[in-house]
């Protein structure tokens, strides 16, 4: 168990010097033997006999034990990690990019090699979700994860309401507390999200989906009006993403802002903090709330996994497995659930996009125009790209509609 | 993984019943052969062929290979637990008292017997706290774990404050609805979040403290004057436990009150809810919500419990292992810890019970006086019984004080 590890490091950004340093001044029982990067010209704060050039210096090096992947660039990743594992290393990465494009090989590969894949760090910042998901709850009686799990938007949602910045403005000072990256389009697109919810959906119901196969939609269409409407409603925005039981045997998956009001779990997560809500059978809604974005935050939980692995710690994918081997029902990813949405839009032809199955409101106004009604999630993610092309704004009300013979009864459809 | 698991059940209250019935709902792999209950006369939901008043038909029964024990009483509750560990079963309890008791003994039996002792069910409902701290946070850098431990105090707390209802109102509807104790010294008097800080601080730390060696202080002795401060300041109050590390080989052990104003991490935890912080390096405040009170989040945390024995799961103890084989540093409990606190009284032999090392309030008034001043936690909990027997309150104001010097430094004393 107390076996001292030598890490192979690749990427030296932020969080690698962040960890290099704290694994040097604390005994962890865990040393970086070697540290490969890219540039050549940039400065380093540690003598040039710590690094190396090439990922074969540290991918073959049978006294490695332990790949630590923190580099930007998913395909290099890729790269990177499937090369360690097929040579029997263990691999921490932090990635999510990388693990939501390939988890289907990537379960293959450790199953095969027989080497430990450890991605806390991926997921929400410091809130150890990945990790409670697999160990706690393995049952049949998970109702839904879901949550905040972008830290920039979060916190230009938090700036843009509450201290009437302009979204621009807010923007660039997520960038400038370095919460979003160089090009924000994976942060305020819902990208980033997205390929967390992949990995959450894995771990809570065994699932494997791909992120081209999910609605997601993020908070680049929001305007001035929409802020005022969240204002005049007390609302607040928050981009959520969210997996969810919708059947014996469904689950359904989508990543978009929510509007939501005092007395909603996450209305006071704000700034640069992650939650995450899961509920279950019995134990009713729990939230996990902490930092989401920064380097610190997911610093703490990659030393977390290079901690677990020190005692030979490793994800077991239980319902993944579970599904494999029929012990039990495998669940399938449906888009046939029905959201109601607020849609923000400037004339009749992007209203007509959409198939609204009912409509409960619609406002027209000289500076905008607004519906709030029903639609299938399916006829949302077939309009992912024309979306992104209008001057429109979605968000979700937050109210649960369960089939459409349900809306059809409730509601008059007035468009 | 998945052998089916002959579960024997001390025990058929609220816990328990809601466990049969799920688990006889759901394919769980689990089922219940036996069950033991006290009271013959009682009238059961099943028929009388499933239950037994032995206790050796569970215990002694080779083909039971789980124990779960969901009794009241500890002392029972101790002699169930030990016996079925010395006959090499493992066992899920949720019973705080007789954990904290015999935190030592039950370490022990559990390294002598192979058998594994599963409790998350114990502290804080349905959140997985003790999972998470022994799995998750096992390195060096752990500052604190607190929060709200007991859900019928944070109930009481809420309608007294929120809702202007009495003391006595207010404990007599958290009865009714099943989240206080009949006897509710043990939720009022602060000793239920005392128990469940014991097993917090051995999990967080590796430390083996007995309950009788913390102070902890409840309130029982809140009046409407330390309502009205709290409403006049814009404070909430909350029963607070916390364990936190204050030097390189100390931890620091409380329970007691604490004025939290708007912006506190717990200022919206409200009703039953419990919450835990875990405060560490790098990761920053991360905050754990869920229901803490009522027989269902109980019920859930013993249904994880259950189902992670399915797979071999079993508590390592690492770190209180690890301080053993001088692997770390042992950690040990100090009462040096400074506190700043509001005392309410009534006269001044009240006043002087206290050994004030520095006074920054003083009022004094027709109705009620107050101070606000610094004292060592050593000499609070020389007082426990006393406080009791006093016109008095005492919350902690949530100033963090490190040193006695530093408060000289920085207070005169005005007393």
């Amino acid at each position: 168990m107390d076996k001292k590890h030598k890490i192979g490091l690749f990427g030296f950004g932020c969080v690698g010097q962040g960890l290099y340093d704290i694994l040097e001044k604390t005994d962890f029982k865990a040393e970086i033997a070697k540290i490969c990067v890219k540039n050549r010209q940039k400065k380093r704060s540690l003598p040039a006999e710590c690094f190396t050039y090439d990922a074969s210096d540290i991918l073959e090096d049978e006294t490695i034990n332990l790949v630590v992947e923190l580099i930007d660039n998913a395909d290099e990743a890729y790269e990177i990690v499937t090369t360690a594992l097929r040579n029997g290393k263990n691999v921490v990465t932090a990635n999510k990019k990388m693990l939501a494009e390939h988890l289907a090989e990537l379960l293959e590969l450790q199953k095969t090699y027989g080497a430990s894949l450890l991605y806390e760090g991926a997921v929400c910042g410091s809130i150890p979700i990945i990790r409670t998901l697999e160990e706690y709850y393995d049952n049949e009686l998970l109702f839904s994860v879901s949550g905040i799990f972008n830290g920039s938007s979060n916190y230009i949602l938090t700036k843009v309401i509450q201290e009437n910045l302009s979204y621009e403005t807010a923007l660039k000072q997520a960038q400038d507390l370095g919460f979003a990256e160089t090009d924000p389009t994976l942060d305020v697109g819902g990208f980033d999200p997205l390929y967390k919810l992949c990995i959450v959906a894995l771990h809570a119901y065994g699932v494997v989906v791909k992120p081209t196969e999910i609605f997601n939609y993020g908070i680049q269409g929001l305007s001035p009006y929409d802020i005022q409407f969240a204002l005049e409603k007390g609302y607040k925005l928050k981009l959520l993403a969210s997996v969810q039981r919708i059947s014996e045997d469904e689950v359904s998956l989508s990543v978009m802002p929510h509007f939501v009001s005092r007395g909603h779990y996450l209305y006071h997560v704000e700034n640069e903090y992650n939650a995450a809500i899961v509920e279950a059978a019995f134990s009713s809604k729990q939230v996990f709330t902490g930092k989401g974005a920064g380097g610190h935050p997911t610093g703490s939980a990659v030393l977390s996994d290079i901690s677990a692995n020190r005692y030979g710690y490793k994800y077991e994918y239980r319902k993944a497995y579970a599904q494999d081997s029929t012990i039990t029902k495998p669940f399938r990813v449906s888009q046939q659930q029905v959201q109601e949405v607020y849609l923000r839009y400037h004339d009749e032809a992007d209203f007509e996009l959409f198939d609204f199955i009912g409509i409960s409101e619609k406002y027209q106004g000289t500076n905008f125009n607004y519906v709030i009604g029903t639609v299938r999630l399916k006829d949302l993610c077939q309009l992912k790209e024309t979306l992104l092309e209008r001057d429109i704004f979605i968000a979700s009300t937050g109210k649960v509609v369960e089939t459409v013979e349900k809306v059809k009864e409730e509601v008059e459809v007035l468009a």
